[in-house]
């Protein structure tokens, strides 16, 4: 199986080569990304893909991910602070038109999807937003591994600092987690000769026949 | 991108056919969600394969996800209710083993993983390892469309139930997520010739030059 080669090739590189990733292949994990399932349909994160490098000079101060700054590309993952009634009624609005429907064909959708983020808080909002793009992520880490392109999928960044000098918060986002991708320097990575480790597969799995 | 083309014939499956999804795919499904990333490593998830016709039924009593009962197979992925110390310290010990360090090598890490989870709540613990079952649910979505085996991520299903029939609770764990597994009834699902929508992706991805 593809997949399973894909992500035993993988590991969170500590240490990139100054080798970039082309833009077709970071626009196909962008893709791939965005093709991710979440729940409900709506999508609710948004992905920011930074390379200038003084921005990335501020994103990476304080942090002891030296990837955030050393690396090809950084996406940042940032997942919505609440969902609204006005952007589920786009998001409906948007698959009525993608399948040809009638205007309100998919209005109990709407009303259903809209009625249970009515009974949560924001907060709560928030972190399903956040375990959303977390699907992303996995997404993600499959795509640059099959196009052999190394990644580093991290929490330890400022999400304070990200909101900041991204303007995320006014957009409504939040900095949920974060993945650099780039070219692993093998001669100068420690972690990049060591085995993968894994738990046993029966003690990660259990089958009720 | 074969990522792409699996991503793009997935969907979630709103009906099956009887047809049964063979042993060995599921194996290699579940080998691919254990070589899913995870934050620090520690994989602090388990994963409940469940066939069981009467503890399906018990499982599916109350929810409008039919495929909880009507569909091959039925994963459930049971996140950690709190990381503890001892958890952090087995698994490091794991690692030396596995990588043939001596005992106490990798104590640094331990530590610094340890405080990192001493300092948060119990709730915090359970959202983040649900976090993380969310990365290897986008995994298992792509192992399942890699092998044409067609899949349903669902969070409409009932998390105390789950927890009590399948004894959750006790092990330190709960149901975060769930996917059945199965073949699409092409005929019988509306879903089936539907186009999929996403964002467009100057809507979904924003580059920081």
């Amino acid at each position: 199986m593809e997949l399973i080669k894909n992500l035993q090739w993988r590991y969170a590189v500590k240490k990139y080569t100054d080798e970039l990733v082309s833009e077709d292949k970071i626009d196909q994990i962008i893709e791939a990304i965005n093709l991710s399932a979440s729940s409900c349909g709506i999508q609710p994160y948004r992905l920011i893909v930074v390379t200038n490098p003084e921005i990335r000079q501020k994103l990476a101060e304080g942090s002891f991910n030296t990837q955030i700054l050393n690396s090809s590309h950084l996406l940042v993952f940032a997942a919505f602070n609440n969902i609204t009634s006005e952007y589920i009624a786009d998001y409906v609005a948007m698959m009525e038109k993608k399948r040809a429907l009638e205007v309100g064909a998919l209005n109990p959708l709407k009303d259903a999807v809209t009625s249970f983020f009515f009974t949560q808080t924001p907060e709560q909002h928030a972190i399903w937003s956040a375990k959303q793009a977390c699907i992303g992520l996995g997404t993600a880490l499959i795509a640059a591994a099959e196009l052999k392109v190394d990644a580093t999928p991290m929490e330890g960044f400022d999400p304070e600092l990200f909101n900041n000098v991204l303007g995320l918060s006014e957009k409504n986002l939040h900095a949920s987690v974060i993945i650099s991708l780039g070219y692993r320097d093998t001669a100068n990575d420690y972690l990049a000769s060591m085995s993968k480790v894994r738990l046993p597969i029966d003690q990660f799995a259990t089958k009720i026949k």
